[in-house]
């Protein structure tokens, strides 16, 4: 998919947002590759920040990296929607089924309905949760995946 | 509880194993407070790797903290029984009840029986599955809880 010159913008800017307030971003040298409403895609090598005893990638590393893909997306939509909120993750299942390889790809999205009735609780209830599904993969395809769920609420000041 | 002089050595071991095998465990801070049979207790500190956003414990270094105490866990458990297996982290289900604020505290323990089912699964099917449950806490009690299932096979050389 092409990025238009503000996704690309989107895309920087988030990913500055990132390392100066979550060091583990820089650590784990993720780089928000795209950015637009409803989907993002995070990228990071294996060697030699996220490897395992193995040689493959490090399962806190492909955690770390998905959680900060669902974190990411929905805290852009909550910029487009201009609303400041506190942004959690509250609960996440993570399955592994192939070891990583090369390079840690991971990739989430959201339905429009989805991103409208969570932008719609919060501001009716100041609260609202989210489940984002992130799925990461490597060169050779799909090789886990993060069920996330988030949960946001409006800053009290 | 006390550490005996082979369990300081045994922790001081694993710690070693860990920061020479997964880079992860060097930038996360990581120490192995202490390893017995069936017990182990990591830390990190919260700032300056592991914050985020909000000023306190990135959920990502939450969980990389747990599995590694988990996973710490069951290759300590293996060497013990004089095991030579690859042992992997399957599938996780983390659950964040509060922020975590000054340490990330992680302690998993296993009962012994669990321990021997294992280990005799493994020895008689060349595989085995094991969860393991990791409390996480700070200095103010307990704040995560992660359960992770561990996957163990016997290296085929």
């Amino acid at each position: 998919m092409i990025s238009t010159l503000t996704e690309m913008q989107d895309a920087a800017e988030l990913e500055y947002v990132l390392q100066q307030t979550i060091p583990a971003s820089k650590t784990l040298e993720l780089t928000v590759v795209s950015l637009a409403s409803g989907r993002i895609r995070l990228e990071a090598p294996v060697a030699p920040s996220n490897v395992n005893i193995h040689g493959t990638a490090f399962a806190g590393s492909i955690y770390s990296i998905s959680s900060l893909a669902a974190w990411g997306l929905i805290f852009y939509s909550l910029q487009e929607a201009m609303i400041i909120a506190d942004l959690v993750i509250s609960e996440a299942t993570i399955r592994y089924r192939h070891p990583i390889v090369d390079r840690i790809i991971a990739e989430a999205s959201i339905t429009e309905d989805k991103h409208d009735r969570f932008i719609a609780d919060l501001e009716k209830n100041g609260k609202a949760r989210l489940v984002v599904e992130v799925k990461i993969s490597d060169e050779a395809g799909h090789q886990a995946t993060n069920t996330l769920t988030l949960f946001a609420s409006n800053k009290t000041q």
